[in-house]
């Protein structure tokens, strides 16, 4: 059992070094034996855990898709009105991809390993999950009633993704939850009717709780 | 004089040739050798006009620049509402996009050259001319005035680019006119109050001039 835990561990250091490389350098330029020399581990090791960069990046943006379900699970589980759970998760995908590598490099590997054929997976939890909680809000008459959800979906995955990526370049992330502030009064004006907005002050300040 | 011309018809076909390269493959994968299997020129010829690869995508960024600030200028000389420009500007960004195959290196080799310590250069022209378009909103009344037109100019080109990389990831850039169709209703939702929007129907339609 305890070698068993120590595999466990092992792999998930392999999985967090080679995050960090891939959102780094991206998947083209990363290397196996890059991968090597960032966990400190043998070449032996690594090779025991996986066989190839193609299977360890497919594992990132498996964890990277099960850590937004997640998100999106807790952020349900506070009750709040659609609108206060599109802020929250707003927030929280910018916190993620500030803390936790698997998250940096997920988003990255998605956007990379399409084939341009097939839809995103991992973008398609993301976006299923913002639909829904924008026909929530229509339901809840937060949400402007012409507007289709799925389009809101994608609209919102597109702002954060173009935040993401312009913040990357210019500040290697560093001023991303600025942005994600900024961008989240944005969206709340795209899809809320002004006199909403008014009647919800609080929607702008709605926080993941801690 | 017709030797001349012949030259800078070669440079222009090798920027290109670049061009096609770069937005398919991203800077660090295009190598000198590829541009001479795209242009179908000669080594010779290519090093005659260019030293390196980061020499032709410096001139690609600086066409793509340039490409940028035309459009501006050309959608300023309509003297419509800052708002109709705005809507142009995003429209006619995506339609070069899809033609111009500078425009869609310039905007790639942007983002990929850029340090992350210095502001991204073609990107500051792009939110200076939308800076300056919704300031003119808010004098115009149409764009909601506890609005910040530098935080609007740089959601608005946040919102621009991912929309331009899901399209790219999940579409080579084909369902880009219609990503950017949705994303102008939502921008002038964000920026607009709902009875300035009422009363401009026509903000929505804006054209630019062809």
């Amino acid at each position: 059992m305890a070698q068993q835990a120590r595999a466990v561990q092992t792999r998930q250091q392999i999985v967090v070094a080679a995050a960090h490389l891939f959102s780094r350098v991206g998947y083209e330029r990363a290397r196996l034996n890059d991968i090597v020399g960032e966990t400190g581990l043998t070449r032996g090791a690594i090779y025991f855990h996986f066989q190839s960069k193609d299977e360890i990046a497919k594992i990132i943006v498996e964890q990277f898709q099960a850590t937004s379900i997640e998100a999106v699970a807790a952020i349900a589980a506070t009750g709040q009105c659609a609108m206060c759970q599109i802020a929250m998760l707003n927030r929280e995908m910018g916190r993620l991809l500030t803390v936790d590598p698997v998250v940096r490099a997920g988003i990255r590997l998605t956007i990379e390993l399409n084939s341009g054929e097939a839809p995103i997976p991992a973008y398609l939890a993301w976006i299923e999950a913002l639909h829904y909680l924008v026909s929530l809000g229509i339901h809840e008459g937060d949400v402007r009633p012409e507007i289709t959800p799925k389009d809101a979906a994608v609209f919102i995955t597109g702002a954060f993704v173009g935040s993401q990526v312009l913040s990357q370049a210019v500040s290697g992330l560093e001023d991303l939850p600025e942005r994600i502030e900024r961008l989240t009064g944005f969206l709340l004006n795209a899809l809320m009717p002004d006199d909403r907005i008014a009647a919800h002050p609080t929607i702008v300040e709605a926080r993941v709780p801690s």
